[in-house]
């Protein structure tokens, strides 16, 4: 199951990779289509460029029909038809003839990455430029280059879609993720795939204690824009909350903390990435690079920690046209992050702080739970015996479920199945949930 | 005086050693009448069968007249007289003859402790067998064995043994021992008779600020019976509380916390066993086995710690023939355990948190308690002198004996003097006590 | 300027340093009178002998007119005119003649240190002594020796000096440093020395939050005194304080914590230390020696953190002889002691908890703060940039200024000019000050 997971979302990212996602434009809408198609519930919603949200104002849409240069020999090169990282994103339209002299001042590559084409773009200061592999670069002859960007840069919109999935309370689990990047693979093809096939997997869960609120943003202005609109209500209903970015890669987990470090988000998410892997990464707030910054910022205060294998800017194809779905991204990567959130989900849904109902150690023999010959070395004691005196000891109304496996030293998840057997054996009740 | 009293409780070790202690019957009584040659005011209280004491049941009462096995040639084996391990604990009455293929599903042994006869219990499932020595087993021939079991099982009582010793105030002590093991050294003669001679010491101790409740409780089913029948006045009055067992070898310290950790009853414990020994170990919560368990469930929640020398499971003897009062229990090793816990005793005794009764340091020159004449290294300044500004210094009344000692780095009974100076000089006001 | 403040304050101490200071005296006077060249401002405040001060009495005053001894040979040796450390603190006139072995009860040398003369009062026991090298010691003839003490002890009074700088509020920050050592240079002509500079760039600084009282008392009777005196407005008014001694040596820095660990004093202390001497040592309560010990006693509880360069007692020199403003005190040390000061003064002065106006991260790019064109590395994000966002993201009214400078691992020093940006743009409001 979860190799077919990870088929079907490496799938879906090769179906968005060619679009030309930026804050706004029709690469957004393009890949919002494709979402649909897993979860038709999926509703986009627009904001008017000009709009101010909080200290910021909404940009002007920006779409591209072509964009390349002719090189003094009559090639076209950095044609954005063939790969879009070779435009500056939010490059205003250009048909002009340069020396190569002056041409270089727009042209941006890396000398130490000599074959890859970096990711550059000038969101807020009208410009242009293209990107290309230093090699490449290297090999340009002067002479005249004509330089053609038919781009549009005009008043429209900003789009985000949303995703609200109604549980048997009001209180919500947020999940967010961005579709501003281009043709990127880990950061960030990886995110909203992941998350769409997620709030797939939730419509279909039975039985939903919370509900879900799922967001796809463009980075930063989308968030911000989001967060004007919704602040209110987000404070009042969201008790735990992940922000979703590089979850395609197959090399580590890792996970940066809320501002306020001790949220639950921050407990689940560090017991759930521990037990699956105990060398999972933990950054610090000074690492923080994504939407976090708004979700988390003074006055916003949401409690949402990011969930990543390899964090943004931390592996090097990062950035560049080699993080890509072949060498960087892979299926078994995708079900990877798949699953790890999925698990964090799961703790967040079956989290509570359980109160015995007796006083004093449970009689389990009467039930049938209990060996009853004890022998010498006191171990004739079996493990579920075990497991269901350790977790009934720490039911104390105090512990949720996540500080009783800490106590216990296990996952959360084999707890599940004891909770089960004492809500059956009606040793223990409910309490406050968080 | 500590080696006598080491003496004088392995006599009366070596006094109880033959009664077939369990959860009832007769070895319990006579066990009793032992103990309160020590301390006439043990007072044994019963609780009669079949009673509901939360969520268990006080067992039918429990006697053996006799129990054996005759060998196909004739021979007794595994005499219940000779050695009241060999017959497993609350067996029904059998008389019967069986193959040794048959007879073997009712034999115990320990192939890895070939010379040990192993301690084996049913409590609560009727059945029966017999415990002898593996290198014996293997001895075994085949052919007819007639198999003796002359018990029985009946309504009945469950006896405990309760003292009260009455201080100043009706704020107690808590002291608990358990008295249902039979033939076994360490765990558990060393309990029940290092702690009637505490009882001893504790009624003859003049002035006390608090009183003491020290209870003899089968384990387990007589802790339950107790808080069942006390708990309301229980966390009324006990501020600090210790669990006793295995206390009389001679190998190390340790001490087990309360659930909670953080009782008074843990900083006692912690702080005397580090200036006892070093190196005690110091468990947790996940290796509890003992009383412990009842009186710090969630709900009960007592301030009780365990003190030990060798913890129960963690001694090779353990369980079997070899804990014995020749080579495990030592006059010494018990004088040890009693000393410990006398120290314990008293320091909940002595704390409270002593307030300074005077503003700035107090001129000490005045009350011949400083060196008058200070020279060039300061350190004309004597040990007193500077345990009495060390020890005023805290007297805040934010810090109780034990944080006093802590802070200035000695065991709190060298504080003791000091505090008698310095309410002498009324120099310290006693602020509350616990 | 640094060199220069510390040939300055050298300087002072040269001048300072024959004066025959002690708890009382002429000495204490003749050095206020150098200091107030410096501040003109510094009051000197009287307690008649006799007055109770707490559990204290303000002793006689204490003059010396001459002290000497004439040996056998007639050749006049331990000249207090030479060497005001020659004869022992609050010495009683004498005037008699001894045989050596007689006079050898009165002589105080230290064998280890042979060419040391040892520091060494008597001042709550009538009595008298002189000091010596041990090789001078050793080289005494024996005969006849005149002894002459012309000192007088009679009802007078205890000096202190008293500075109040009035700022914009009455809080106040408060220094204390001690004037009762005779010719010791570290312990003590530093501190006062330092101190009286301190004063005066206090005096002259514009625009002050708070204000600030600074006190040269004798050690200890002083203190207490003072504080018998202020102690409800000290209470009321000090939300930071600093003790200062042994400030003049180049060895090393060092703090000495209030007596409960957590003050704002503490606070910043430790902050200036480890950022201008990574290797600066820190102390516990336990090795405290001077006037903290009365300004953090229990019920006085003032926020006094000590500030020292090499600790009292904790330097071969320590009160003898050698502690002499050649070897030991340098300019560049005592420059070293006036600069660390400064830094913790301007820290209590610009401290607060700011608190940001805006919701979400700011718009930086339209404030012309933020670099437009985004590359691969993310890396064009320039410092200032990073700083003024890292530091806006803590700016929550929970965190103040050596929070966010512990948070994002500069000195806070660092911030000044980014929290004068954020509050140019508006982006931050002033909350709560301590």
């Amino acid at each position: 199951m979860t190799d077919n997971i990870g088929l079907k979302i490496h799938n879906l990212g090769k179906k968005i990779w060619p679009f030309n996602r930026s804050l706004t434009g029709e690469g957004v809408l393009k890949t919002f289509n494709e979402l649909k198609k897993i979860n038709s519930t999926l509703k986009i919603h627009k904001v008017a460029s000009g709009k101010k949200v909080f200290d910021w104002i909404i940009p002007d849409e920006w779409n591209v029909k072509e964009a390349y240069i002719i090189d003094p020999s009559g090639k076209k090169i950095c044609d954005f038809k063939k790969n879009n990282l070779h435009l500056v994103g939010y490059s205003i339209p250009v048909e002009a003839e340069f020396a190569l002299k002056d041409l270089n001042e727009y042209l941006y590559s890396i000398p130490e990455k000599p074959n890859a084409v970096p990711y550059v773009t000038s969101y807020y200061k009208k410009s242009w430029g293209f990107c290309l592999a230093d090699n490449q670069r290297k090999k340009l002859k002067s002479g005249k280059y004509k330089v053609v960007i038919k781009s549009t840069l005009k008043k429209g919109f900003l789009h985000y879609g949303e995703i609200l999935i109604k549980g048997r309370t009001n209180k919500e689990v947020f999940l967010s993720t961005y579709i501003c990047h281009p043709s990127l693979a880990n950061n960030e093809i990886s995110g909203p795939c992941v998350t769409i096939f997620l709030s797939k997997w939730l419509k279909e869960l039975k039985n939903k204690k919370y509900s879900y609120r799922i967001v796809f943003v463009p980075e930063t202005i989308g968030s911000i824009a989001y967060l004007n609109k919704n602040i209110k209500k987000m404070k009042k209903n969201i008790f735990a909350g992940f922000a979703i970015t590089c979850v395609g890669d197959d090399r580590c987990y890792s996970y940066l903390p809320s501002r306020n470090k001790k949220s639950l988000s921050d407990k689940i998410a560090k017991h759930v990435l521990k037990n699956i892997d105990k060398n999972f990464k933990q950054y610090n707030w000074e690492d923080r690079g994504s939407d976090e910054r708004q979700y988390c910022a003074p006055g916003v205060d949401l409690p949402v920690a990011t969930i990543m294998r390899s964090r943004p800017g931390s592996y090097p194809e990062y950035h560049t046209s080699l993080d890509n779905l072949v060498d960087v991204v892979t299926p078994k990567g995708l079900a990877g992050g798949f699953n790890v959130l999925q698990k964090i989900i799961e703790v967040a849904n079956q989290n509570f702080y359980p109160l015995t109902k007796i006083i004093c150690e449970p009689f389990l023999a009467k039930r049938n739970l209990y060996p009853t010959v004890k022998d010498k070395s006191g171990s004739a004691i079996d493990n579920l015996s075990r497991l269901i005196i350790d977790t009934l000891t720490w039911c104390d109304g105090s512990h949720d479920l996540i500080d009783i496996a800490e106590e216990i030293r296990i996952p959360v998840w084999k707890l599940y199945p004891i909770i089960k057997i004492l809500r059956e054996q009606k040793l223990i009740k409910s309490e406050k949930f968080f």
